[in-house]
């Protein structure tokens, strides 16, 4: 096998674990009805796991992250395309190992499609700029708090969007919301457009920052 | 466009994000009633977005601690009008948009005029004392921890004052308290006298701290 | 005034801010009965105000830290006894602000006096060893997690033994629950003297490890 | 005493006290029962000792780490011995001085053998897959969030499976369930099993990355 050929499966198995991992604690959190400290326990359980594999496959464990890369030519397509179909892998998997922890599941009680769409736009974009400034930019390199500033990120976005939209901001999760019954089709088209009309502008915000 | 002229607009645009995603934070765990965690989320995000945007615009965030980096020669008069300017103007939009996400609203019940006044007072002086100590200090120059160090500050804030005056250390959110219908004016006005008369004695004692 | 005088009047300064705010986070925590996240409040405010203060008075805020400190001939025993004034004269006011904030006041339902002795004594010396490895210690120095993690020590020491001694493990934060009418003078005597059992044999094996 | 003892001595005392203070967090917070905030206080709790002996035994306060080390050629078989038997002896002692604190002890409702096996076999390869990326690893080398990345991701795996096998991942920390009576030597079989099956390929996977 060459080396290169290693490397690859070796960023593969990281970007599994990572979004297995967090599709488990949110899947988790959500069956059992963790009210209070849901959003804590999954913003820092993926602070947890970015720490551990940033270093190997960068922590994307998010197909919006590995796209915004694409857009910043800081990964190749081919690539991307690995990571993106391991991340939906790993949420499929993850769904699965869910459900049999856990039968029961109750759907969200989600708001209205264009709620949907704006608080996935919204979030998206905040925690899409909180990521690339913390944890891609030249101005903060070599920091140690990376992992814990986007986990929180991710504690606040659920606590102020869980009601609205689910607080998804990552299509693999979404996908393992559909596989969870917590939403339907039909509104994974909405969060999913929402990461996309979020996620796209926050990435050229931070190329336009990352110029000065 | 002059460099000088975009970088102006950056920090502002970061100023903008930052200060909207704090304001949406406290008024969904406001609107949400979090009582227990509430505090732990707040603090949290703030420390999230503390860390994005510290090294473009600074991550003021709050009219007060722009106002402390004029009295310190820290800032120009000119920027620091627009920083403030665009600190409300992020507190306006968050309050829409979280009316906008739940519209349920239930007015603080608030201590006595002089309780807002002393409770203001006193944790704006702690809350300003401690960003200057750890996120503007010739002593703690380079660290990690400013950012968690500031959130977790107003975590324990706003567990001590919230019930007293709302915990608001921050001129912005109490504008956003106003249009959120959490506070009305006149208690805004307290508010606003307690955070002058704590955040300025901490900036003063800042400046002797860092003379030796 | 000489420059000596001021650099020691600064440094009681900084101990009265810090053993205030963490006199008064306790307080407030306990008198508005948060018994889920309270642990966790107190240990993150106390984590930003060590933060805060380190670098100039070596955030002590406990009389058992700065009595470690004379043990390790690292403060004059004047100095010494100027912090520990300055920090029982700041529970004490911090006392008075909890009761100007609240009145109302719930005793604690403690253990017997042989379990508060115990726990006392177990705690401190968990506590004080944390603190001297991670924040006075030749082996970490320059690291940047010092205040976290003594923090949420303290958060878990609270849990531990919140209900059997009260979780003091701090002789001025027992003067201010003497004050606050939570413990009484007979309950001081014993955390006072589990207290000092725990915490000057973990002064001495912090000597012992760091001989190597 | 020559100094080589001395330091297996000293190192020997650190994962007493380590192990110590996890097995007392962990069978408080269930004595207890803090559904909510619990995982949180263990997570940071352990976060806090891991930061404290890290840099004097390593801060195992596992035999499953302890193995691993093993397995890495990282540590003697000898010593490695000493450490498992210190870790096992602390947890004994923590129960015998939990049951001090408060005798009521309720068994945990367990999911069926298989899913105890499965629950710790996927926990425990999370959990040490985390340690040795974060804290055995040459690519993060010097960093200065170990401790908290190790102790959150505990709290996040104990959301996970605590319902489902108790949430153990520490052969050490199992033999306190058994003696607190949380839970029986046939739920530790599989636990022990589960921890083994989950745990030596972690190692593997993180040798096998190492090598790049």
């Amino acid at each position: 096998m060459t080396s290169s050929r290693r490397y690859t499966i070796n960023k593969l198995l990281i970007e599994f674990i990572g979004t297995f991992f967090l599709v488990i604690i949110i899947g988790m959190v959500v069956k059992y009805g963790l009210g209070e400290t849901g959003p804590l326990v999954i913003g820092l359980g993926l602070a947890s796991i970015v720490y551990a594999g940033y270093n190997i496959s960068g922590a994307h464990y998010n197909p919006m992250v590995t796209l915004g890369l694409v857009i910043m030519k800081r990964i190749s397509t081919p690539l991307a395309l690995l990571y993106v179909l391991t991340q939906f892998f790993a949420a499929g998997i993850g769904s699965l190992f869910c459900n049999y922890l856990e039968q029961n599941s109750v759907p969200f009680a989600l708001a209205t499609n264009s709620k949907i769409l704006v608080a996935e736009i919204v979030g998206t974009f905040i925690l899409i700029f909180v990521i690339w400034t913390v944890a891609a930019s030249k101005r903060t390199a070599g920091n140690n708090y990376y992992g814990l500033a986007i986990g929180i990120c991710v504690s606040a976005l659920a606590v102020i969007f869980g009601k609205s939209s689910g607080a998804v901001f990552n299509p693999a999760v979404g996908f393992s919301f559909v596989c969870l019954e917590f939403i339907n089709w039909s509104n994974y088209l909405f969060v999913l457009l929402g990461i996309l009309i979020g996620g796209i502008p926050a990435t050229y915000l931070f190329l336009r920052l990352e110029e000065d």
